[in-house]
This record gives C-alpha cells, sequence and structure tokens, in this order.
C-alpha cells in the first residue's frame, strides 16, 4: 500500500489476486487496510491539499506527464503482470496503456490551458445608479480530496492512475484510491510510479495514497471520512449505490460520481437493414465480445424494426458470434455472474436463444450469446432490462417505429445508444432524437458505443443509473468539471487575488469580462 | 393555483397570508393542491419540455423578457399585496421588483449568449494511426422539469418567478413552483404574469404552473414526482434536509439545489480596527439589520483580535443597533424563532449581551441584539454556531491570528465570509485566505455580505451546510448550469445535429474544437 510517501505493508486481511485463465493463485499476497490506515491516508491529503490545489499550472501539468513517464518506465513487466492478474491479452493492455498515459497528458494540456478555472470577472462600477458596483472575480477551486475506486475492467485506464485519478489530480484534488482486488500487483507497481511522480515534482507526499481492503469496510471507511470530499467509482449498480447511501448519509453529504449500468441499445432502422443488415451483425458481434464484453458501452440491447432484412442483421452476428474463440473473463466472480445472467435470459418466458459462442474451453472463459425476444414482452417485463456484464445481447423485434419509440421510452438512463441508419431512415431518426438525448449521454450513429474516445466533446456519463449524476462525465476532459467548486471575490486586493484572476492576465487565461469572453 | 394555462382553485386546506405588521388573516384564502394537482402539474411539464427546450435561443430571451414585462405591467397592486404579507417596505419591494426582472433579462442575455451551451467538436480524424477518431460534438441540454420552492424572505427575487425559476426556465427546462405560504396572493398575481407570459410567447402551457399546499405533502409529492429532474429551494436547514432526503430515496435520485443556513463570519483585523473600527460597526450595524436581518447572508458571526480598538467596533456597532427602530419580521413564525433563538443565545453559558435595538412595539416587530463570547468557548460549543435568522449577531473575541484561523477551521461552510483589513494586515489574510476559499462561496474584502450582484462572477453558494451542493451558485449567471446536462453527438449526419453543433456555427456561438475556443 501507499499512505503518502510511504509504501506501507497491511495489517488486514490478505488479498490474492488469481489469474483467471488458470485459476491460479498469484504470489505475492497484498495485506488489506486498517480503518487507522484509512484516516492517516485522509488526513495526509488533506495537509496536501492546500499547496497541491495552488500549484503552479505548468508545476501540475508537469507532475501529470511525469506520472505518465514513470508508468512508460514500469516497462513490460506491468503489462506481464496485469495480463496475469485479468486475463486480458497483451495487444489490449499495451493499448490500455497507452490511453492511460495519453490521458495523463491531456489533462495536462488541460491544466495549462486553464479554461477549467472558468475565470470571471466583473469590474467595479463605482458611479452605478442606484447602488455601486462591487469588484467581482470567479474561479473554480477544487473540491477537496478524492476517494477513487479502481474499476476490474480498466486495470491501468480506470484504476489507480486512470482517469478519475487524473482530472481529480489535474483539478487540484490529492486522491486516495481504493485498489481493486482483482488486479493488486498492477495497482502496486501504478502506485509506484505515482508516488516517484510525487517525489520527482516535489508535491506534497498526501497528494496520492493506495489502500487494499478485502470486504466493504475499507472503502465505506474511505466515503465516510471527514477529510474526504467527494467520490469517483465504476463498477455495479449495488456498489454505486451502497457508496452513494454512504456518502448521502455523512454529516457533511458529498458528491458520488458512480458509472454503474447501462446496457447500451443499438436501434437498427429499415433503411440500414436493407442496405447493410449483415455488416451490421458482423460489426456488433465484433462489438459485442470486444474484451469479453467488459465494457461499459457493451451492446446489452438491439431493437430493430420487424422486417425481412433484419435476417440478414442476425445471420451476419451469428457468424460473428459462432466463430469467434471463448474468452477469459477478468475474474471468477465477474465469470460467475456472466454464467448467471445467461442462464436467466436463456431459462426466460418468450426470449430465444439466437446464436452462442463456442464452448468454453477454460474454466473462467465465457460464450458469447446473442438472445431474441418481441417488444411487448420487453415492455412487460422489467428483468429484460438488467445488465449482463459480458458479451451477451438482447434483440427486440418490434412492429414498427412507434412501438421502437415506446421501447426507448421505456428504459432507464444510459450511457449511449447507437442508431444504425441510411438517409432514408433520417425521418424516424429525427422523431427518436429527443428520447434518445433524454436517455443518454453519448448518441452514435452507424457506431458501437465501445469505443471511448478521451478528447473534449466526449461525453461517458448519462442520467441514472448508468451514472449517479447525470450532469457529469467520467471520460473525456469535461471529466475535470466534477472536482471543482467555484469562489467569488468581492473587492479583493490585487495581491492577495489568485494570478487566474489579476489586472493584466498575468496567465494569459480566457476569461469572461461582464459576459464577454476574451484573452486580452 | 395555475396549472399550465389553466388558473385552478385547489381543494385541499385553505391557505391564508398573515399581515405580519398587525397579525390580521388577509383574504382572499388560497386552497391548496391535491396529490391529483401535482400530478397533473408535472405531467404537463413533462410534456412541455421536449418543445420547450428546443426553443431556439432568441426565442426563449424573449419569453424570458416578457415575463419581465409582464410583472411590470403588474403594477402597484403587486407591491401593495407584497408589503401586506411581508411587512416589507416599499423601497425593499420596489427594489426587489426590480430586482426580479433585471435577473430575468439578464438570463436572456446569458441565453442568447450561448455560452451555457459549452459546444464542443472534435473533428473526426479518419487517418490517424492506429485507429480513426470518430465526429464528437458536444453540447448541453436542459435537465429536464424542475420544483421550485418560493422563499419567505424574497417574495419576489427568490419566489415564483425569483432566480431558480429564471435560470431552469433559461436552460429549457419547464418548472412547476410550490408557492411559499407567507405570500400566496402575491404568488398568485406573478403566477398570473407567467401565464400571460407564456400565452404571448406561443410556448407550451406545461412550461409553467404553480401550486399552493399548506402541510410537506405537497412539496414532498413534488419532489417525488418522476417528471421532476431537479429542484430548487432556499429556506431552513431542515427543509432542505427533508427535500433532500426524498430526492436520494427517488427510484431515479436527483439533485437537490437547496440554500439553507450560513452565519457569514466577519473578519476584523488589527489594522482595519485601529483606522475605522466605529465605522465599520456602524456598517455591521447597518448590514445586520436590513430587511430586519432576514437575509441569507446576513453576519451572524463577528471573529474580532482582541486588541484596544474592538472597542470601537462595539461603539459604533451598539450605536448602531440602539438607534434603530424595531422592525416587522416576515411572517409569526419566523418571528417566533428569532425569539427563541435570541432567548437562547442570551441565557447562554459564557455569552454576554453587549447591545439591542429599540423595544418592539408591534407584535411581530424584532429587536436586534449583539452577543458576545470568546474563542475558547465558541469552539467548545457547538451551538453557539446556530443561525439566528434575523438581526442577530455573535462577536467572538479570540486572542490572535492563530486563535483566529483555528475558529474559522471549527466552521461549517458558509455563503460567504468578509473580511474588514488594511494593507498591514495584508500578511494575514493571506494567511487567512486558503481557509476562508475552503468554507464559503464568496469571500469579501471590507464589505458585507448582505447585497448580492446578479452578475455573472457572482458566486452565492458555498459548502454543505451553506448550501446541499458547493459546486453551485443561486444567484447569477452561472446558476444556469445547476439546470443543465452534456450530451455527445458522434458522427451525427449534419440535418440531425442541433444547429448548436452544425459545421459552419450557424447560431455565431463561442465554441470549443479540438480544446481551442473560438467563434469561426
Amino acid at each position: 500500500m501507499l499512505i503518502g510517501g510511504h509504501a506501507v505493508r497491511g495489517s488486514a486481511a490478505m488479498i490474492h489476486a488469481v489469474d483467471p485463465a488458470t485459476g491460479e493463485r498469484l504470489e505475492p499476497g497484498f495485506p488489506g487496510a486498517t480503518p487507522t490506515d484509512v484516516g492517516q491516508a485522509c488526513a495526509l491529503a488533506w495537509a496536501a491539499f492546500p499547496a497541491y490545489r495552488e500549484t503552479g499550472l505548468e508545476q501540475r501539468a508537469a507532475f501529470l506527464e511525469t506520472i505518465a513517464d514513470e508508468i512508460v518506465a514500469l516497462g513490460d513487466a506491468l503489462i506481464e503482470r496485469a495480463m496475469r492478474e485479468s486475463g486480458l491479452p497483451r495487444p489490449r493492455l499495451e493499448g490500455e496503456r497507452g490511453r492511460t498515459c495519453g490521458q495523463l497528458r491531456l489533462f495536462a494540456d488541460v491544466v495549462r490551458a486553464g479554461h477549467f478555472l472558468d475565470a470571471r470577472i466583473d469590474p467595479a462600477m463605482p458611479d452605478r445608479q442606484p447602488l455601486p458596483r462591487v469588484d467581482l472575480r470567479l474561479r473554480n477551486i477544487a473540491i477537496g480530496p478524492v476517494a477513487v475506486f479502481g474499476a476490474s475492467n480498466f486495470p491501468l485506464a480506470f484504476s489507480v492512475a486512470g482517469g478519475d485519478t487524473a482530472s481529480a489530480l489535474a483539478a487540484g484534488c490529492p486522491v486516495v484510491v481504493k485498489a481493486h482486488n482483482a488486479h493488486p500487483g498492477t495497482s502496486a507497481m501504478i502506485a509506484s510510479a505515482v508516488r516517484a511522480a510525487v517525489a520527482r515534482s516535489g508535491m506534497p507526499e498526501g497528494v496520492f495514497s493506495m489502500l487494499y481492503g478485502a470486504g466493504n469496510e475499507i472503502g465505506t471507511g474511505l466515503v465516510a471520512d471527514a477529510h474526504i470530499k467527494a467520490v469517483g467509482f465504476t463498477g455495479s449498480r449495488s456498489g454505486g449505490l451502497a457508496l452513494m447511501k454512504v456518502a448521502a448519509e455523512r454529516r457533511e453529504p458529498i458528491p458520488v460520481y458512480a458509472e454503474m449500468s447501462s446496457i447500451n441499445p443499438v436501434i437498427l432502422l429499415p433503411g440500414a437493414l436493407a442496405a447493410r443488415g449483415e455488416a451490421i451483425g458482423q460489426g456488433f458481434a465484433a462489438a459485442l465480445q470486444l474484451g469479453a464484453g467488459q465494457f461499459c458501452t457493451n451492446p446489452g440491447l438491439v431493437l430493430a424494426i420487424e422486417g425481412p432484412d433484419v435476417a440478414a442483421f442476425v445471420k451476419g452476428a451469428t457468424e460473428g458470434i459462432e466463430g469467434a474463440s471463448p474468452q477469459t473473463m477478468l475474474t471468477p466472480g465477474i465469470h460467475a455472474a456472466y454464467e448467471q445472467g445467461v442462464a436467466s435470459f436463456a431459462g426466460h418466458d418468450g426470449v430465444s436463444t439466437v446464436a452462442r459462442g463456442a464452448e468454453a474451453t477454460g474454466r473462467y472463459q465465457a460464450s458469447a450469446r446473442l438472445f431474441a425476444t418481441d417488444g411487448d414482452r420487453f415492455l412487460r417485463d422489467h428483468a429484460l432490462q438488467a445488465e449482463i456484464f459480458g458479451s451477451a445481447s438482447l434483440l427486440v423485434r418490434v412492429k414498427d417505429a412507434a412501438a421502437l419509440a415506446n421501447v426507448l421510452e421505456a428504459l432507464e438512463g444510459q450511457l449511449t445508444v447507437s442508431v444504425h441508419m441510411e438517409d432514408s431512415d433520417r425521418e424516424t431518426v429525427a422523431q427518436l432524437l429527443p428520447t434518445m438525448e433524454i436517455k443518454a449521454g453519448r448518441l452514435l450513429v452507424n457506431g458501437f458505443g465501445t469505443g471511448v474516445e478521451v478528447s473534449h466533446a466526449m461525453v461517458h456519463g448519462g442520467p441514472y443509473p448508468a451514472t449517479s449524476d447525470g450532469r457529469t462525465t467520467s471520460v473525456g476532459t469535461l471529466a475535470i468539471r466534477r472536482f471543482l467548486r467555484p469562489v467569488c471575490y468581492q473587492d479583493m486586493p490585487q495581491p492577495l487575488l489568485p494570478d487566474a484572476l489579476r489586472d493584466g492576465n498575468p496567465l494569459h487565461l480566457w476569461r469572461m469580462t461582464d459576459g464577454a469572453l476574451s484573452r486580452d
């Protein structure tokens, strides 16, 4: 574990990763934290907060880049450990390392640009009638230390130094990570890289800590700690709801940014099916099985208007599913949940199995599934909206565009909604779009949600229960806003003002003056 | 009541305003809503939402301005009714009407400028290696129908068509108001003005409704209604906490923006006291008694470093308090709570009464109070942080700057912290500033928080329990952000994109392209 600058050996129950390809228990074990460790890490984070949040933009940006450099410097040992702990293949993990470092470097750019400060100035109007106007200046400041929960399905990009950590550090918030039990060794290596970056960059040690914990106690204690001011989480709905409850019942309630569950509907319209139904089916099968379907944006629901060309989609999808090899899932627990979900759909009244992947040969391998049902049954039975985490999806055949709209309306909040269309479908899409906007954070045309670009215009979020807070995103540069709050300075003398708000704009920021943006 | 376009007479318990100057029950009575009425108003709001949120910027701005025009057109009858229902004097209410209309017009400007859309474009990079980049575009959309609770202390500016309503309508959200029981007649007049504006502007009728309710049932039902997606509230901590609980326990939890309680510390530093202690005391007394102290930003706590010049402050404050006439409070209930709070402080161990205003002559008049205690006692006794809503304040004498910092650290979240300083105090202020930033949404130098400018750089918010969500403000143009959420469009054909995101920038918005702001 890492408590500030110190590598610490925990004294609570030991955590062992399991190699999901073999079922082998991996050494070494990582002993969990005690409540005292949680308190120490949070107190150190609080102690680091005043200095860290006021680091210069350049200094903070360089720190983020140094973390990326240190992660790269871990070399192949990182990839090898992550492969053993996650069962994910090398190219995927190498790509994910690139994404993790790219994310840190992109947030460095965000910090340098300074838009996130939202600097605003309303100059004094001493002669205004009937009352003079005071001088008002606004900037965002960091919200405080953030608790980040590592996610199982991105052992690098959404774990110890992943998106939540990068955006919180960029905002000026110290971070205390609760490592995911599925990849403790990978977490230890990444934590050591962050620790090295903290030291090299001369940051206060409490800027970063990482703890292990076998049960729920450490995570709950972290969210309950008075020094923690926000929470970042990616995982199950039950896990997210539990953290939301702890956060809401604190003496001082705090925001929880939990990215929880989404079945990411894919809408197939007649023009698209006629033009390239089979190809869409093949693309769907590929998206469904990417990473053994263990993505938040996995296409778990397909809505198709009944017609002759649906068969072409089914043909393409079936070929893509039956022709693929079974894949090892991340953990025995995730595998068991997947098997249970698949069994439940397979035995469901009015649900048929359209396609199934090759039988698993390894203990924790999963075989993909495409189920089918009709719109009326789907509407009647809320259980069919349940997320099966993994490469399983449900095709819902509806009789027309109106029925499709009804199904869409009945859905819970989602991360993504995709629509496959040709020009001839445009009117239908225009009619569906308002509902799509209300239901999801990202709307895709002729694509699948599984690729999540890390950029300025990305939204990886959506209405509840996709996330706990549909006003935010956990991927992309806008994610920094989760960890900021505005402060207004009234008639503050120049020497006391933060640089971002001083006359003459010494940081050369875009600022809003009396409502108008400029960089003067 | 107003349910969409229809003036409706409630059928539940009757609400009567009381003239606090005389105790007289005011006619007519206003019967309360039933749960069915709540459901109807919310369903109409939901029905209006798709059309209203996509109104053109100019059309929506003009609607806000029309509401202001219609309020002005109510003429003096509005002021007279508000005077009787609130006990507030004419100039204050005329000023508040100006503020209410100014607020609506400012949000019209905000809508026209379109910064709130946060338009972002990351153009496709089809040739990027190893993977092409898709076309990504982001804008904010309205979050959904908003429940607004009228506040007692601003019967115009923070009530039926006040700041919450104006910012929600500006964001594109229909509004259902629960009128405050203290001013039902004023609320009816304002609602009729909004209704006229809805009709004149050709808006869908469900854009605005207003309900009465004698107990908690109507407010609770409104927050629990599935069609409501956010809540704006200004009032007591217990009221805010109750709504937060209802919102958190919904099947779909929603954000509550509750502005609750704050004692707005005023820090007096030695240089300022030496230079103008008596004048500061006079200014303090005026701020304390403005509007009978019934402001969220009322200075309820004064922190002074012990020294000979504190006496000058006390002298000025005492003169200002003893020389003022007693003022009528807003409601019998508020008056009773004030009397109780004052009695509790007056009888508190280690608390002395420094100054008291002239005896009340009217039934619901309040006489101002300044109490005093020392820093050690204040730190030991959390009850001394309680807000007494009205013109009562507590002077805490501390022995030095370090003790002052300790007291500041021990405070709960606040709307404002003011510091009175001269150049000689600058080093002390620099040391206190980080804590001030952590504790409050607005930091003032040589002023008092009671004037809250409605502008771009204002923050009327702060960490819990000042508000339920310290990431936001309820006054100023940034308030619109409470009612927005981002949506990303991936590879969406031009004709289907919202105007804000189309090529060629037809709305001439400031947009962020690949991270760079421009209006091209």
